[in-house]
């Protein structure tokens, strides 16, 4: 946690957060904070700076807030990726989180297995939640948006279109690839496949949208790995 | 597991050989393979091809192999790691085993917490293991050397200027970092530090050595994030 994220409900009175959860379990064991000390906080989708600790006790910490920086630039990427096995999710929406990446599709692909969709981990809590840790990680507070699309061939016909206009659009896909650009600041969209890939008819559908297939090497990466060395390649950081 | 991986003690005569292990386990439950199905297989540190299943039964498979295509180019990265977290530590020689990192220093620093050394994590057999699956799923057949240099300061000063002789020397620090290169051919060193970072002192060690600072941009990422993004904007893959 390199950043304490509060949100509006933290508030107690002006400039000032209570905070009783694991965020104060972490300022009490980890930093073993004391009165007067200041602390990295940030509010969640807005600025960042200190929190002064003004009291502390057994179940609590009063901060008094000092927010004057704005957030991180985000990264100009959407990300469109077929929704991976619930463990591997909930590591890589930190992941992705932790890189700024702030709007991602998880999307269908033959290859995603029917019983991923209905996992706890897609719940909208669990989700916000490894969002956060991602954003505690990275010292980052916009929060990504992610969206569920469980229906493959109707969010590429109908959705994706108004989605991917203006952008740079990108498919990790070994298959007649481009060689992958590299400083990129234009608004780009990306698409990962499964583990397996995306089957010939769903690279179809993305070439026949703009697409263009970009390759990572010859090595096949897992998803998890993948995206930051895509991230890596791709974008001035 | 993308690639089936066999050494030199998997053969029984001539072309052909015998598993009994997890790989057999892999092979008949999830390609649910059979007489005559070729499959994708490599020898450690030797080339890679095709294997024929000649015999399988309850216990054992046997297949005869086709071993022609040269393993696939390291990419040319010398890696000083601080020594992570054990359990970290596993995904992480996963991971660069996977982007074709060959030689892997685990060094030591002061935000290494002592106990790490002693995980069973670190024994030979261990980071065998975690490389072999990072290879099994990369399609690579080239192990990398892992070395463990547990005393900082003998290491930078006898034994690094050796290593990174000819090497171009880099150092992931935000701090008087110069921008990151990209698209790089040559060989290269890459030290990385722990959670929390290298401190001023271990800094200037490898100052000293002729390293340069580079930055991954703002945001803090956890090693297993750091190491594929760096590699991502590193080099050529």
């Amino acid at each position: 946690m390199n950043l304490i994220l509060v949100s509006h409900n933290d508030y107690i009175d002006g400039d000032c957060v209570l905070l009783s959860d694991r965020r104060f379990t972490h300022i009490r064991q980890v930093h073993r904070a004391s009165i007067a000390q200041q602390l990295r906080v940030g509010l969640i989708n807005g600025n960042s700076g200190t929190g002064e600790i003004i009291a502390i006790d057994d179940h609590s910490v009063t901060l008094k807030l000092n927010l004057t920086t704005p957030a991180i630039t985000p990264l100009p990427l959407t990300l469109l990726l077929a929704l991976p096995r619930p463990k591997m999710l909930k590591r890589i929406l930190q992941c992705i989180a932790s890189l700024g990446v702030k709007d991602i599709y998880l999307i269908n692909s033959y290859k995603v297995e029917k019983s991923f969709w209905s996992s706890p981990v897609l719940s909208a809590a669990s989700i916000e939640q490894q969002l956060l840790l991602g954003l505690e990680q990275s010292g980052d507070t916009l929060l990504p948006k992610v969206h569920i699309k469980k229906r493959f061939k109707p969010f590429i016909e109908d959705e994706l279109p108004g989605i991917a206009e203006n952008c740079l659009k990108l498919i990790a896909h070994p298959y007649q690839a481009t060689p992958c650009p590299s400083n990129l600041s234009q608004a780009t969209i990306l698409a990962i496949g499964p583990e397996g890939g995306f089957i010939d008819y769903e690279v179809q559908r993305l070439l026949e949208q703009g697409f263009q297939a970009i390759s990572l090497g010859q090595r096949i990466l897992r998803v998890e790995t993948a995206l930051p060395v895509a991230i890596g390649k791709l974008f001035k950081l």
